[in-house]
């Protein structure tokens, strides 16, 4: 499992000449084992998105003990970037995309006035606190099996399809928590879902307008994706 | 009232040719009003501390009102830096130093067994969690006025008795947080008292070992300050 800080990095996937999670846990695991290796993983998440509980495996060449590798891949890693765990793979086929049951986003508001230094590198800022109850009454609209074309595109296939189990907004002091988890979400799935519950937070939309853009099945129907420091994939379910 | 993220700033005292949190706010003030301003402020923090409540005063030239002003003055700010409120004083006198009661400092450690990527701009990492309740015994004697030549130097004249009112440390999940609250603080002292308490929650001293360290009079006696990441000023009392 890793967590990571995206703010500096042009997101999970590897890219030539850019910075990327996957390519700075690729380049120490190479250093370490000697050889090329090509990681899996459960979600790719945009620039800028963060992670605490991001799953990968590979197959490394490593005589010493499961936790040297920890502690050495660690060590080399940037500040930015941790393996929070690591353990030994059983089966050999597993993939951590294919074999997750569910993955929980969290996307965190910061709602006081004043824009807060300590909190926007992991908050979006809204200064006018949206209507909790609003968007949670809108948000159960998402439960459940629906197409979700109006709310991102496929990156695998072209089913848009999803199934979501939970939608719910919390509360502490001035900021705002939304957790989603669903089977599996479509690029920019999540960001867009919670751009749309804003408006309508805001009172820009009315409640219901989630089951006309839910039904559109037309991208050009809900809101601007929220912005990425805000998102977080925090937990994969296997 | 103002709210920084030290992390990338020479600390909030002003310095030639480095970044300062100071220099910051009066060059961005200097561009606002035509002319050079010196600012007053309730307490100096160290390089990569933080604040989320320092209290800062001025004599300003300005035509329009204190809103606008605190929006502009917040819009050319870099993103580490803003202004949280800002009011007209009465008392031209008023100088946020000399005129504050008290000072709120709180320190985070984060105590999981791994780095956490997504806490650690603001938080000192512990990968064993220190015990809590010896840190808490420990921090009592703290309490009242004493002599603090042990933890830190005076930054104004050569008197080194404070009275500390709170040294609590709480706990939320892998988060430990330590509030402080003195009239005044010496340089480094609430991260020389967070280190000599964190080394007796480690069993690296005996908890009645704060009582000898207070009385020596010593900076040799107490442990090395904490790391600066972990500190934040958060209120000032008047």
């Amino acid at each position: 499992m890793v967590e990571y800080d995206g703010t500096d990095y042009f997101g999970f996937q590897i890219q030539p000449d850019r910075p990327t999670i996957q390519g700075c846990l690729e380049s120490v695991l190479a250093k370490l084992s000697g050889e090329k290796t090509r990681l899996r993983y459960a979600g790719r998440t945009d620039t800028g998105v963060h992670a605490s509980g991001q799953v990968i495996s590979a197959m490394v060449n490593w005589r010493h003990s499961i936790s040297d590798l920890e502690r050495a891949w660690n060590a080399l890693l940037p500040n930015a970037v941790a393996v929070r765990s690591l353990e030994r793979v059983i089966d050999p086929s597993f993939h951590p995309r294919f074999a997750a049951r569910s993955r929980i986003y969290r996307y965190r508001v910061w709602t006081a006035a004043w824009r807060s230094p300590l909190q926007m590198r992991f908050a979006h800022h809204e200064p006018k606190a949206p209507d909790v109850e609003a968007m949670n009454r809108a948000g159960c609209a998402l439960l459940g099996s629906h197409d979700f074309a109006s709310f991102g595109q496929p990156t695998h296939g072209d089913i848009t399809i999803r199934k979501v189990v939970t939608a719910t907004w919390t509360q502490e002091e001035q900021m705002l928590q939304f957790e989603i988890e669903a089977n599996a979400f479509l690029k920019r799935m999540v960001r867009t879902v919670v751009g749309t519950l804003l408006e309508i937070g805001k009172g820009m939309r009315p409640e219901d307008d989630i089951v006309r853009v839910l039904a559109a099945r037309d991208r050009t129907m809900a809101a601007q994706p929220a912005p990425p420091q805000g998102l977080r994939l925090a937990f994969v379910r296997y």
